[in-house]
Order: C-alpha cells, then sequence, then structure tokens
C-alpha cells in the first residue's frame, strides 16, 4: 500500500533524461542544461530557500515532493559514481560529501557489490547485484511503511517501469533540445495506459508531469 | 530571514474565504463549497494518501507545503473555536481531537486571555491579546529559527497583510459564487504592489496564486 517513487526526473524535448559520457568532473554528464531550473535546495521544503530574497514558486512546491515520507531508496551505479567494473580502491563514497541528502538507507545498483557505507545523517549506501523486483523488495523492508524513491539514472527508472514497479512518477518536461544523451522512453511504447497523467506547466517554461499508475486489479 | 507564510487559502470567485455563522456544528460556516477540494490528509506530505488508490496530483503537492519548515502558528480566535467574548468553563479544547495536526506551538489571538492547553503531539495553544506584529514576535521567538505560519481565518490574514507582515501567500482561486462571508481583500487596495504573483492552474478547476513579498528595501 506504500508507493514507489519517482521525482524530478527532467526530460528534454527529444526525450532525454540524463547526459552521456559521466566523469568525476562532470557527474551529469554532457547535460547541464536539463538541470537548469532545477533548485535542489526545496526537496526538503520550501523553507530550503529562507534567508534568501528568492520567492518560493510552483516549481518549488513540486520540487518539494522529493523528501516527502521517502524511506529508502533505490539508484544505479551510475548516480553514485562514474567508476565502472570492479570498484577501485579509491575510497569514493559519492558525489555527496560528509551529509549526503538522503538520510535513509540508499540500495545501490551494481553487479560487484561492496561494503556498505554509513554517514553520521542517517545516509547509508547498500551496493547490491538485484533485478527490480527484489531491489524493491529490500528497500521496501527498510523503509518501515514509508515510501521508496527510485532515484534514477534514468537507465534504471526505466527498466522499473519496464518491470511495472513504479507508482508514481514525476516528470518534468523541459524544454531544451540536447541532441544526444541516456533515453527514457526505449521499449516503453504505450506505457501511458497504465498510468493516469495530469499536466501543469508553470511560469518558468516548465511542464510537470504526474503518472500516477491506476490501481491494479 | 525567515518567513511568515499563509497556506491554502481559498477564495470564492466573488472574494469569500470563509463563511458567516460558525457554530459548533459548522466550523466554517455557510461555506462548505470553498473546501469542498481540499484535501487535509497531504499537509503534511503526499504520502498521506498511501495505502488508498487516489492519485498524487499537483494540488497536492499545492497543498503539502502547509507543514513544511513551520515552528509556530498564529490564528484568529474564530479558528480555534465559535465562542466570542468571555470564554465560557466549557472545556473546549478546539476543533481537532486529542492530536491537534499542528505540533508547534500556536499562538491564538484574542481579547480575553487563558490558560494555555498543550497536546502530547508538540501542539500548545496560548491565547494572546495582541497586536500582529507582538504576535509575530512571540510566534517567531517559539519557532526557533523555522518559519511562521499565519494560519487564518481571512479576518486575521487581512489584518496582517494590512500590516504588511505576510512574506508568503499561497491563496487558491475556487470557482464557485458565496454570494455572502468573510470577505479577504477589503482595506487592500493595491496590495498586489508588494507581491510577485505567479499563478498556475490546475485540472482540477483550481487556480493556485503564490503570492511573495518583495523583498524589502
Amino acid at each position: 500500500m506504500v508507493r514507489t517513487r519517482v521525482h524530478n526526473l527532467f526530460v528534454s524535448s527529444d526525450g532525454y533524461a540524463a547526459g552521456d559520457y559521466v566523469t568525476f568532473e562532470k557527474p551529469i554528464g554532457d547535460a547541464g542544461a536539463l538541470f537548469s531550473r532545477f533548485d535542489g535546495r526545496v526537496i526538503d521544503g520550501i523553507h530550503g530557500i529562507d534567508g534568501t530574497g528568492d520567492p518560493v514558486t510552483a516549481d518549488h512546491a513540486m520540487f518539494s515532493m522529493w523528501g516527502q515520507g521517502i524511506g529508502a531508496e533505490i539508484m544505479g551505479r551510475r548516480k553514485f559514481g562514474p567508476q565502472t567494473g570492479p570498484w577501485p580502491d579509491d575510497g569514493w563514497e559519492g558525489w555527496w560529501g560528509e551529509a549526503p541528502p538522503f538520510r535513509t538507507p540508499v540500495y545501490v545498483l551494481t553487479h560487484y557489490p561492496r561494503e556498505s557505507i554509513e554517514f553520521d545523517n542517517g545516509t547509508s549506501f547498500h551496493f547490491v547485484d538485484a533485478a527490480p523486483d527484489e531491489a524493491l523488495r529490500l528497500a521496501r523492508s527498510a523503509a518501515q511503511g514509508l515510501d521508496v524513491r527510485l532515484g534514477g539514472g534514468p537507465s534504471t527508472v526505466s527498466e522499473f517501469l519496464q518491470a511495472d514497479l513504479v507508482d508514481f512518477l514525476h516528470l518534468i518536461i523541459i524544454p531544451v533540445v540536447l541532441g544526444a544523451g541516456v533515453r527514457i522512453w526505449d521499449d516503453l511504447a504505450g506505457v501511458e495506459d497504465r498510468f493516469t497523467v495530469e499536466s501543469v506547466s508553470t511560469s518558468s517554461g516548465l511542464t510537470h508531469q504526474l503518472w500516477n499508475r491506476i490501481p491494479r486489479g
């Protein structure tokens, strides 16, 4: 009865949701434009911009759903770091420094399991070689009755959509044309039949789409 | 640098934001239609509808700002109860039962101070005979660096707007015509000059307006 939720998934006009060529220097690859209107300060609430003169916008209200009632996250390996293959002994603990914003258990999907990493703020990373349904089982059990956030990247979201494991998807259409990157819609023809979709456009030029899985059975 | 915020203030097409004739039986008076599209389940987050088959809507995202980063509330007396004049010895502790949703100190504006009431869930009601600026000083001091929510009703919001004490106002235009009730805009001609206003309409027919005070000085 809890939900598996995707938040703040920006998609370009030509259907890309991340850049290619992720490196240590470029965590999102060649796709900076995708996130140019994102505001990470409000993912845990609109008060994240207190102390600035910035107005609270409708985009902020939509972004701020990210942290609401989440008990665990699942992410693909490339969201955690740019390495591929066996993990190098490089001390890498993710992009986020001493206080990753997740503050819950996070399950990182990888074919190369390694030891968990724990932070003082409640974030812990667990590395699992698991299919989507198995990863979701683990995350749900860790979430203690709260929802599970599927944190991306887009390949991971796409896999979970193909396996019909997504209950809620907050997708944001941004009018930029990337020309290349990681596609979100491959092998998903007709996926909209399983969802209701509400679209809301804001004055920034973004269109927020709320995809809700139609109740099963 | 913290904000004084108003949330989920529904206003009818003809400018009313509450009904007349509040009684114990009718907490919002003759204005049920005003709140017919409100969903109180999500004021602390969209997971409030987990366990139902209900979709998460853009309205839900907007409603859910209510609880974000709030450390205290100020409300008018009529939001607390329908009594007028000196408090009767009736054991009244508000409309909300054992666990009022506020979970912070709440300052109730009244010309008849009485003893505070405390609940186990962190809610406490304090009754103060104070002008808006003095009430705000009390609430800010209790809020411990978080924002203060100005909880209504509309007469109270109107007074605070006249005193230029509102930093953020989430107003919702609902296309119903009430014909009577408590007006929100009296003595506020030109108030919009102090704010930027963003409007977003949703598929439910509501228009959400985000009023942000233009930085002072």
